[in-house]
């Protein structure tokens, strides 16, 4: 362990507390645009919300732009904590993508943000954000996509995939699936439209019999 | 043909006008709602947008919730008269359930509103609408929604589908393709994805063999 001197720890514990502080007023920002949009994050609801006055929070972020990106960032993140990280760990292409979909059906289920998915929430306004914001949306987005788009790929060509459809149409399913239950989720708040997502998914990929949703997780 | 006075003629004329005006109006406010969402709908964007200055905007809609009111109503009639309407007048359940899908993704391909479908728009901000808002928009959904599984059920009744799957199921993944293409058509712009959604309805419901996408409309 390292020792450090009473200088210094004077000096670190003032910079700890504001990141402390920045990641909860991020996490805060990026639930609050889940439900408002980026357009709708405000400083001043931001302020309600944490209780930081809005000097405070322009002291924080400098502008309404850097605020969205360090939103986008903090969404980005939470994405692969959630569910492109662990998938990326299951062991095969097929269990990889079994995995995605259950946890982020369980992402959403858990209302890790108010409004469910931040990706989804903001795709209504790409056109109306800023350049910078919109692509480091966009590179989120075609990195999900891509990662997808591979591992059907390659759950097909090692043969643990037996559909007859194009790699892409099964992409695209099995996004549609997931992210159209996240946003009947997020307005009726009755899971059976996970469960509906979960039987979509079984049908597409085959049901590899030991997954569960649940236990998935 | 009705004769009308000179008097009858100068007190009509204006009230034409006026409707015109409005119902441009609303038009380019839906547009706008499409891309900004309900609450990216300002006065000030909108006065913009037609040339008319606020306090005539003002004039027309008494207050921003009345604005909205009004904007729902256009999209919710658009929606009537692009697809849940024609679909409805098809001659059997299954081929009403064709033509939805199909005049839906021409709807959304023809870029009838620049932000493709108002009310996958708005889901996002829902729950920061105003109630009165909300819940005619709530009430729109859940029409097209009850129409879409009576269709289903009907299909199935009179024997045109057997898929095996519930009448719900196959209602969630008929929507879940058809807004999720509207959703990407949005961002990208590829056209590929309207056809991804059509060859995934044509599995969902089987091939009725002369239901062609383009021909259906």
């Amino acid at each position: 362990m390292e020792m450090q001197t009473h200088q210094q720890r004077k000096k670190r514990k003032p910079r700890a507390d504001g990141e402390r502080t920045r990641a909860a007023i991020l996490n805060e920002a990026t639930s609050l645009a889940t439900l408002h949009g980026l357009g709708g994050l405000t400083i001043g609801r931001l302020a309600e919300l944490t209780g930081m006055s809005k000097s405070g929070l322009f002291a924080h972020f400098g502008s309404k732009e850097n605020l969205q990106l360090a939103v986008v960032a903090t969404a980005a993140r939470c994405a692969q904590e959630e569910y492109t990280g662990p998938a990326a760990e299951a062991d095969t292409p097929l269990e990889k993508l079994w995995s995605i979909a259950a946890r982020f059906l369980s992402f959403v289920e858990r209302r890790v943000f108010p409004g469910g998915c931040f990706f989804a929430a903001v795709t209504v306004e790409m056109q109306a954000l800023p350049d910078a914001v919109r692509r480091r949306i966009e590179r989120h987005q075609n990195g999900y996509f891509r990662l997808l788009d591979n591992w059907v790929r390659e759950a097909i060509l090692g043969g643990e995939l037996k559909t007859g459809l194009e790699p892409e149409q099964i992409a695209f399913e099995l996004h549609s699936l997931i992210i159209t239950s996240n946003t009947m989720y997020k307005i009726h708040g009755d899971p059976a439209v996970l469960e509906r997502a979960w039987d979509g998914v079984r049908r597409l990929l085959g049901d590899p019999g030991r997954a569960r949703r649940r236990q998935a997780e």
